[in-house]
């Protein structure tokens, strides 16, 4: 019943893609892709050279979109969309090519898109119009509403590249598990979005579809890997996306361009059939989560999902709905109580990613909640354990997609033959030590009751996603601040804050290591200038819904959606 | 703030055990246990030897419990005994006494016994039955219930030896998180029950405590690795007992004794600070699951434990409260459908276990419920993919412990260097293999939708819980048709339908291959006459609690508890 041979083709380059002609079938994909952008969706020559490095708000200058166009395109969020399209102030026609054309005009300034499905897209929302208004009912909560894809997700039938150049011209058989679930809840897809070679780097490029750049500042990147979702939505080419954290994959992108998102624990938002590099790697699982541009539209997705039942959809999924009186707690009426872990003691908070948690514990203080300092002392033995597991294949995933076309591994990529794990018996030890780890993390949070007025445990932790912002390509070296929590598998929210200011953000304090002062070195406040500055908020296992409601009201108290005013 | 050096003695022999000592030692361990039972509560000499080849009856003529001693133990229902304790019908002192002379009964006959603890559990008692006294309140829902424990659920201060010579003298540090959340809902611990050497096969035999043998039968052996835990179980030495499953370990063990169990799905019973063999393997996890004389009983204790958050207790399970809307589902007044796996084509059922199945079917189906063919064509795949988990590290970690003192690894154990995984790359290929595989049989479970006349999949599907009744030492050889769901992660409840009868149960098949043969030439039910045949029931993954509703159903239209009259 099960057919094994169809999960060999992963390692495998395709026939057709050879040494000799991948780099010239990357630019004829390249090509393909810019041409599925009608020509009036094209960008004048001169607005594209006086863009600047913020090109945020270049939509609005171009006349590509009407008035209500862009209207629907500011919305922020995911149910105020929704219901407008429910209630047929919108139809999802109009939606879907306002975001198209917005989608299209972030692709021309920052290269943010892999797959444009913006005809497809336009045939299913149409197709969505047309039972909306047969029924007087919507297929399901994100009925008509853009939800643009990483490129790891399968739509059956179109290309799928993952950012490597031996998946050149492969074409997905079944949609992932989740892709299938949006569909069903009423999901149109208009396009996917970049990654960096291998996924597993905190930036985006690879030799396929080459660099995304930051919106808020083209000079700097936007993170990664879910960048390319980022930079998009951040361009407002999307109001809701989907990408993947096995490291810190959807919070460092959130974070260097100014959204909000939510790393999920493991098992709650279907992964099924997606591509992925080292898969079969359970030790530390990558998650899907939503990046968006408010928390609310994050909970909206989540409910969307959980609601639809991952479990007929996806064999690895939990099968439990939305758990809505776990979102109702925190009463956001009853005193909360906050750890904040500052530094993890390897690489410290640069001074605008400081002054972003200063800032949240200053709002939560006045706001009558309380918080603790909690301390991570010994941080290099986690760090070092999530890379192993990163590491325990000695790069042999990644060689056998590329080696047989020569392909280079991209800059950061450190994994190699001598970052194995010896074998088996080896791996299950330092599942061991992860098991202890988590244990420890856990034991350690509970006994906070002690310390705190409420009586209970700290109901969340305030951490930096990240020891700087937006930077430039191969300064993002150290996602510490987030693999923690994958190494952990505790939810997490990342939200903004507020924005560099060269004025006040200014160095003040002597590196504590060689790693330290690397950064230290690379700090140029007046190069950050204007780019968000986030934080991270954790929660206990398996209760993101807690987290949702608790992060909600944290980004609320610090403004969130206003980070750049 | 994690100590990893306090996970590194797992693979170390004590350093007062040696090759020369070790057996001496474990003579010492066997006489010390023993003298925990009391004088008085020591079987008479000429009792023993008339007691037969069935001894479950035995507890009765001994005269050592009382008239009020044997109706408690008689008890089959958790939730009668826990009421019954709440409204002070008994106190759980004489609960305890009760369990512990007819566990200490249990030992004398079958020897089901690692550990006894009566005393501490007679201590623990009179605390519980103060605290109603004063408050009126019990502490939880297990109130002076006393629960027994394989012998991996540490207990703070008591010796765990996991029956190898190697850990002789092992004190555990630390209650494993089962453990302490159980003593939280008011559970009292009696005793440990015995296991194979490894936990890896389904017997219940190791070099430290000897063989068990099955109270039904005792030429028999009881299956295992809950082996002890059926036995007591079955000699009604306990209401419930707490086994763990990764091939069939509950599963088995209660079809050979005639007990009802649920492996529940992964990480919702917390397994946390267990001991375990092979700990850091985690393609396929190990459960803990409870065993016990109904199954209304494991519901009660699922609800108990899932109650008390075990997301609180151990990091890596799952935080959801007991799901009372999906037990109420599905409705006991609607039509179910099932499907039915008869065979795995590899061994084939004999004719006690096929009639049991059988038994089923006809009984569900004079109930209104519908039952449609599930077959599975391409077995060997599976069971062949969940034995290379087992034997990923090619015996390694069996190896460190065993090496030190020469302790001889028990028969019937099939790892050695030669099964190792070759390296990580290649167990991530067979944990990629996994998930395909459970997909694929999401997808054909979900599929069955089409061919019920319910218009939903199939509510659960009936498989024989192996194709052998007890049987004599050695002749357990085949656990595909638990392991199977070990692989796919699906929980799973067995409960007894009727009993070998040698007059109806004539060998009436040819066998269909070598392995099949041995299994025909070992048939004698002459000699099993009496044991009892289960069914198998399987539900959808993470959903135990609509599970345990529909076995309920099923089990008492099987007239379950009834299998030996």
């Amino acid at each position: 019943m099960q057919d094994l041979s169809n999960i060999q083709p992963y390692h495998t380059t395709l026939p057709h893609v050879t040494k000799d002609n991948w780099r010239q079938l990357a630019a004829e994909k390249r090509e393909k892709r810019d041409k599925l952008i009608p020509a009036e969706w094209t960008l004048p020559a001169s607005l594209v050279e006086q863009a600047g490095k913020d090109v945020t708000g270049v939509a609005q200058q171009s006349g590509i979109l009407s008035q209500k166009e862009l209207e629907i395109t500011e919305i922020d969020e995911v149910q105020d969309l929704a219901e407008r399209i429910a209630k047929k102030t919108y139809t999802a026609e109009e939606v879907t090519v306002a975001f198209s054309k917005r989608a299209a005009i972030a692709q021309q300034l920052t290269n943010c898109l892999t797959e444009i499905f913006f005809e497809d897209a336009l045939k299913r929302a149409r197709e969505l119009d047309a039972i909306l208004a047969e029924t007087g009912q919507t297929v399901g909560p994100l009925h008509g509403v853009p939800v643009s894809l990483k490129d790891q997700f399968d739509i059956a039938g179109t290309e799928l590249t993952q950012g490597y150049g031996a998946y050149l011209g492969r074409i997905s058989k079944r949609d992932s598990a989740l892709v299938a679930l949006l569909r069903d809840a009423g999901a149109v897809f208009h396009c996917r979005t970049n990654i960096p070679q291998t996924l597993m780097i905190g930036d985006t490029f690879n030799h396929v579809f080459g660099r995304t750049a930051n919106p808020h500042q083209r000079d700097l990147i936007p993170g990664g890997s879910s960048g390319g979702e980022g930079a998009l939505i951040a361009m407002k080419g999307s109001i809701i996306g989907v990408g993947t954290d096995i490291g810190g994959s959807v919070r460092i992108p959130s974070a260097m361009s100014g959204l909000h998102t939510l790393r999920p624990t493991t098992r709650r938002v279907p992964y099924g059939h997606a591509t992925n590099s080292m898969l079969g790697q359970e030790s530390i699982l990558s998650v899907a989560g939503p990046m968006a541009r408010s928390l609310n539209s994050c909970t909206y997705f989540l409910r969307a999902v959980l609601n639809q039942n991952p479990g007929n959809y996806d064999a690895t999924s939990l099968p439990f709905a939305f758990n809505e009186a776990a979102y109702a707690r925190p009463p956001t009426e009853g005193k909360l109580a906050f750890g904040v872990m500052r530094t993890d003691h390897l690489v410290t908070p640069t001074p605008p990613i400081r002054r972003a948690l200063e800032t949240a514990i200053e709002r939560v203080k006045k706001a009558g909640h309380e918080v603790i300092e909690f301390d991570v002392a010994d941080f290099t033995s986690y760090r070092d354990l999530a890379n192993k597991f990163y590491a325990a294949d000695g790069g042999e995933d990644i060689r056998r997609v590329v080696s047989a076309i020569d392909e280079p591994v991209i800059d950061g990529v450190l994994v190699n033959e001598a970052t194995a794990t010896e074998n088996v018996f080896a791996l299950w030890q330092l599942n061991r030590a992860k098991e202890a780890m988590q244990q420890a993390f856990l034991d350690k949070w509970l006994a906070t009751a002690k310390e705190t007025s409420t009586g209970r445990p700290i109901d969340g932790l305030l951490v930096p996603p990240a020891p700087i912002t937006a930077c430039l390509p191969g300064n993002n070296r150290h996602v510490g601040y987030t693999s923690f929590f994958n190494l952990l598998d505790l939810p997490a929210v990342v939200f903004p804050v507020t924005k560099v200011d060269p004025s006040v953000d200014v160095l003040d304090y002597k590196p504590i290591s060689d790693e330290d002062k690397t950064f230290v070195d690379d700090y140029d406040p007046k190069l950050t200038a204007g780019v968000p500055a986030a934080v991270q908020l954790v929660g206990m296992r398996w209760r993101d819904e807690e987290l949702l409601s608790l992060g909600e009201v944290v980004a609320n108290l610090c403004d969130s959606k206003n980070w750049k005013q």
